[in-house]
């Protein structure tokens, strides 16, 4: 099996007629009608072996969580995420690797509409990239660096679910009880709030997707608007799963600190907060208000007692 | 240097403010108004170190190649390449390795004017993908699937250049002669034909850019089209350098089947030709009639004395 006929077999199928697709997989390039009055919101995102999953992994499980992850950046610009590509490099063309990650890519880009439209297939070691391409209404997309002094901030779901499972070691294969399940479950089938994410358009001020960690990507929220943050230590959602699993402490660092779980962090308007809640409520969801923006800089977490938790350097860095 | 620091010192200076581009570098993801009288074209391409480039080969170079060859891929379709993103997984955060490689991206996104939007920096073995975005008048984008029977076939410059600098060992650092250095700059240094690609639409029929080889592609055309081709051996156009280097035979052979030259081949109506002519006079660039398109199946190479050329299998393949 070499490159074309690994495309036509197992990527081929995921390329289905859809709207605004004029040239799908085949050609040099694909060709795409835009919707005139909308914007395109635009994505790119590198998974590497060894580095971002386990050498040996699932290919269902990579190829699901690659994707979805990536779909979750558009998502959480209020977007739709409309067009798919991937770049996948790999050591060898085995049929039932490829069925599975193909399996899976099928199962991430069905959570939220998005058609596969190219890429390209190299020899090499396991890297992925997945580049991805929404639509939203002209002025309505959500950035990071509209947050105001006074806005309250929000999440969405639980949070240090997946940082739960890779610290607790559950990300391999194996036996594991219904908790270890649920964790396991969180790194490697996350369900960003696809439909949520859109509604927060014309609500909230500014939106990020979790992926670095709660504190460090609330923190790129407060520098792009310009102000600080305060979150409240014993706020901040936790699954009974990972409580059970972690016990009260390490859970709430885990849940301040970890990224992969892929929920939302957003601010609103205290004025949007009833808003909100019934767009929650309508997504059957859980959104939680953790804190609000500040006058300053930074993010502070505040614990019950009203002292500053300390929780060391946040977020993942390449390079460091 | 961290990733972040490592984007804002190299990258983000590449990101220049131009038109289209509503936020840029820096947010999850880049936000792009679409022309509304335009359709976009949307590619892939990734280049793996000691499978598209040689290990340890110079940054500039590794950067100039990889961004140019995957813009051409849009021109081919007769668009205008408008927007990259560049996901980028190395070793090292080297700066001079980083300084050198901004460098030849710098040079290729201005070949055709285009701008760096976005990408992703992680940590692993050397592997550049870059994904484009290039937009065109609606329905007029040149796909490889509209050659008819009876349609010429034409390509651009000279061909076997950066393959015969590949098979002679030209392609590291080294002190070469001028027909040695002229070969070894094709390789690393490709000058897609943008300003004649863009003028093609509605003049040919079908267009590729040449980078499996011309038998290989024009094959795929051929394809595509639902017809064969014809091309005279003796029609294919040799640059001096290349026919001194590697003799008439050899140098046949390597235009004939050698790829990274990334010139176009393309159809045109036996009636457009004259204008061909003129729009490739226009823009300084010699253009080559090689053969025409056939009923039937398949690529015939034909020698001076009607006998049939056997190239043996032609055109790169992974995973073979």
């Amino acid at each position: 099996m070499d490159e074309f006929e690994l495309v036509d077999r197992y990527f081929r199928p995921l390329g289905s007629v859809a709207a605004g697709i004029v040239l799908g997989i085949g050609d040099d390039c694909a060709i795409l009608d835009a919707p005139s009055d909308e914007q395109l919101v635009v994505t790119t995102d590198t998974h590497v072996e060894s580095v971002h999953f386990p050498a040996g992994a699932d290919a269902r499980e990579i190829a699901y969580r690659s994707c979805v992850t990536s779909l979750s950046d558009v998502a959480a610009m209020g977007a739709s995420a409309r067009w798919a590509s991937l770049a996948m490099t790999l050591p060898r063309a085995a049929d039932s690797w490829l069925e599975a990650f193909a399996r899976g890519v099928a199962e991430a880009l069905q959570q939220c509409g998005a058609v596969l439209i190219g890429g390209d297939t190299t020899a090499g070691p396991l890297v992925i990239t997945w580049h991805i391409i929404g639509t939203v209404a002209a002025g309505a997309a959500l950035r990071r660096g509209g947050a105001q002094v006074g806005d309250l901030v929000y999440v969405s779901g639980t949070l240090g679910d997946a940082a739960g499972a890779l610290e607790l070691g559950l990300i391999d294969g194996g036996s594991y009880n219904k908790f270890q399940q649920e964790l396991r479950a969180r790194y490697w089938s996350p369900q960003p709030p696809f439909e949520l994410a859109r509604k927060l358009c014309g609500v909230a001020t500014s939106c990020i997707d979790i992926s670095d960690g709660l504190i460090a990507d609330l923190a790129h929220i407060a520098e792009s608007s310009d102000c600080g943050a305060e979150v409240e230590f014993s706020k901040i959602p936790i699954a009974p799963a990972l409580l059970q699993l972690a016990g009260l402490e390490r859970a709430r660092r885990l849940a301040a600190t970890g990224g992969d779980d892929y929920e939302l962090c957003f601010t609103i308007p205290p004025s949007c907060e009833s808003a909100l809640l019934g767009l929650a409520g309508d997504a059957g969801l859980s959104v939680t208000q953790i804190g609000r923006m500040t006058s300053g800089a930074g993010v502070r977490v505040i614990a019950d007692s009203g002292a500053t938790v300390d929780l060391g350097q946040v977020g993942y860095r390449h390079f460091e």
